[in-house]
């Protein structure tokens, strides 16, 4: 795709990309959260937790992941800010940006804030669309800490 | 309009209309705010109210809400993020995004947070700009309720 | 640049410059977030306290500020949201947005939450680059008070 679009269409489909992408996760649409991966995508959300792979290495670790709200329902949310989007010279995507997570629960108006993370993306183009061939999440509440082994 | 932009342009189009109609909304400047409906825009933001219509119905809607900070003022805000943005066929556009609102008190630096919301709305254009046609907010905390009767 | 460039890609261009200098500021990187600033630029950030002048200015003030935080280590971010541009008779461009504050601290994934703040930015194109001539933060704590003298 590189040289085909300009830095400014670049940043408005890479926003829109995340504003679909979001609420695919946010509702717990995990498959089709996925089917916006390469096939070979990687998603490293968890400090100390290898990157899952694969789509259904991605479906499993969210599921995993999320069966610590079993019995206790919430409706999660992840608000990104500060997008900076930069085309590398291999034509890939790297995307860096803020993310907040909100837990709110049935009937409780204030939701839990936090954590707040920074998320680093590789974005590929495929047949015109934008995929994740990667993902990483650095958590606020662990900086300084050395990286887990 | 259909045809007559980009998806580009109306992505930085639609985030610029909401840079300033959420600055009406939060300064109280609700006659402005209702201008930027259509003539029979409709406005519903509370859970099991029926929604606003015409310009003057969303004014005395926002009047009526905000009665219950009369004695208690405060500065609220909206914070709209994740904005998903579709042309439909009938050139109308579709906005998805979530909203945090923040209700800060005087001298207290921490505003309450919440609720977070996701808003679909319905923009046209008239004359080149934007309207909103419709809005519907949906509240998190309501999440797995029945719809209100 | 007035004429040069089209709102769309203005629009891009400001919410990518945002991206990247807010993370020069909240990774304590003052030099650098100094020269995303002109040369005299201007840098008002606290309520009461006179701006901050030229890059150098602006780096002492930013120390001064953070050594609150001597000893009691955080990780600050600045969310910046509702951003509506504006390119000015003179080619420079205003930017007026949101900012909301969190502060965590070590192990703790909840962040304090707050101040929330309207930013008033002065931007100008020098080389093709953005900088800032000025900026101005009113915090949403301070509502209706009379201006500091």
């Amino acid at each position: 795709m590189l040289g085909a679009i300009t830095f400014t269409e670049l940043y408005a489909a890479v926003s829109q990309f995340y504003g679909r992408q979001v609420k695919l996760l946010d509702t717990g649409r995990f498959e089709e959260y996925a089917d916006t991966y390469t096939a070979d995508g990687e998603f490293q959300h968890t400090p100390g937790v290898p990157p899952a792979r694969t789509r259904a290495g991605i479906v499993a670790e969210l599921k995993r992941f999320n069966s610590r709200f079993d019995g206790d329902p919430v409706q999660r949310r992840h608000l990104f800010t500060m997008l900076d989007v930069e085309e590398l010279p291999d034509g890939t995507v790297a995307a860096n940006y803020y993310a907040l997570v909100l837990t709110t629960r049935p009937g409780v108006k204030e939701p839990v804030v936090g954590p707040h993370c920074v998320v680093n993306d590789i974005l590929v183009w495929q047949d015109g669309r934008l995929f994740n061939r990667s993902r990483r999440v650095d958590h606020d509440q662990l900086f300084g800490a050395a990286a887990p082994a």
